[in-house]
């Protein structure tokens, strides 16, 4: 099995090897806890210089990160969105704003760290513009665009407000999930599906709460 | 003005004025990137290991911020509960989880940092256990039971999960709105008033949700 990882890690090429073994460093430990050199140090590249090497700074390293698993996103997204009529409900564009990335994360298989990593992300003051930059793509303004048309008498800055909620809810969730995996706790939903389903039938709440006027 | 500042923070004691100082730049630049001798140096201190004797460790220190907020907000709602009867609604409920936070930011005065702050700690893989411990509290324990009495068809599973997303919605949905302030970015709801009714709305529409059995 070494042998076999250590073919397929060479295969991958280093800048792959680097970007898998920097996400996990980062989801285990915290961004701001790993450096440049741990990375090259773990990914067994003699030269501690490697990641600088291949990616340029860190930000470049951490934008790297996010691009690979934004595109894949996007791309299911897409296609859930060419499935999606003129017709869909509210819960629909919901479940077009949430299994893609749960889908993702399936697909991965167990471990994953993206979540985590990402969570990390948003939270940063400085970072969390990059990860908007790169997670915030078309396929998201096309669902929130269906969303607001099955909710015309939304006032505009309240659909705003649960757009962002809905993003928070999203992000942080499906890093708690993620945690509650790798640490091997107890997960009451069995699959990401599953999962997704949950976090769809709260945000459809969400979204068609009645709006109270704040006095 | 200057003058004033300095007298009171004189006043407030070394410890105190090393708390607000470390607070401040903990949120503004990132809790890992400022180090206790940069709080030392910010806080005028001539002993750059002034934070690690009065408080110990980095860890130490960031506990002792969270406390300080921690305790004023289990007052808030400990006054809201008493309040709170047996005929409360769900939405009562998802009141008195909410209001203490966004009243304790009312009270602070603008500009606070404890909001994003916390939310950094609370996705950091190592430090969420810290702030959990300080901030789940009796009250919020009491809370929840009220809200489940309210919901006794909600299975179990359902209920821990919607209460995980209600603290994450809080937790993260504070840090935007103080960000955005602290940004002079305009802000929708003019208050933390009315932006905890918006939140209060969305979470009483989650709780509310019918649960989709997954197939």
């Amino acid at each position: 099995m070494a042998g076999r990882t250590a073919r397929s890690e060479r295969a991958a090429g280093t800048g792959e090897v680097l970007l898998a073994v920097a996400e996990r460093l980062f989801a285990e430990h915290g961004v701001f806890a790993v450096s440049n050199r741990q990375i090259s140090e773990a990914a067994g590249q003699g030269n501690n210089a490697a990641v600088g090497y291949h990616f340029g700074t860190k930000t470049d390293l951490l934008r790297a990160i996010v691009r690979r698993h934004a595109e894949r996103i996007e791309a299911l997204r897409e296609e859930m969105l060419e499935r999606t009529g003129d017709s869909a409900s509210v819960r629909d564009w919901v479940a077009v704003l949430v299994r893609p990335g749960t889908q993702h994360l399936a697909e991965l298989g167990s471990p994953t760290w993206y979540a985590r990593f990402g969570a990390q992300l948003m939270t940063d003051p400085v970072l969390r513009e990059l990860m908007v930059d790169e997670t915030f793509g078309p396929t998201i303004r096309r669902t929130l665009e269906g969303l607001n048309r099955c909710l015309p008498e939304l006032p505009l800055p309240v659909r705003l407000e649960r757009a962002d909620m809905a993003r928070n809810l999203m992000v942080h969730m499906l890093a708690e999930r993620e945690r509650a995996l790798a640490e091997g706790a107890h997960t009451a939903r069995t699959s990401w599906h599953a999962y997704a389903t949950g976090l769809i039938d709260a945000l459809t709440g969400l979204w068609l709460a009645p709006v109270t006027t704040d006095g």
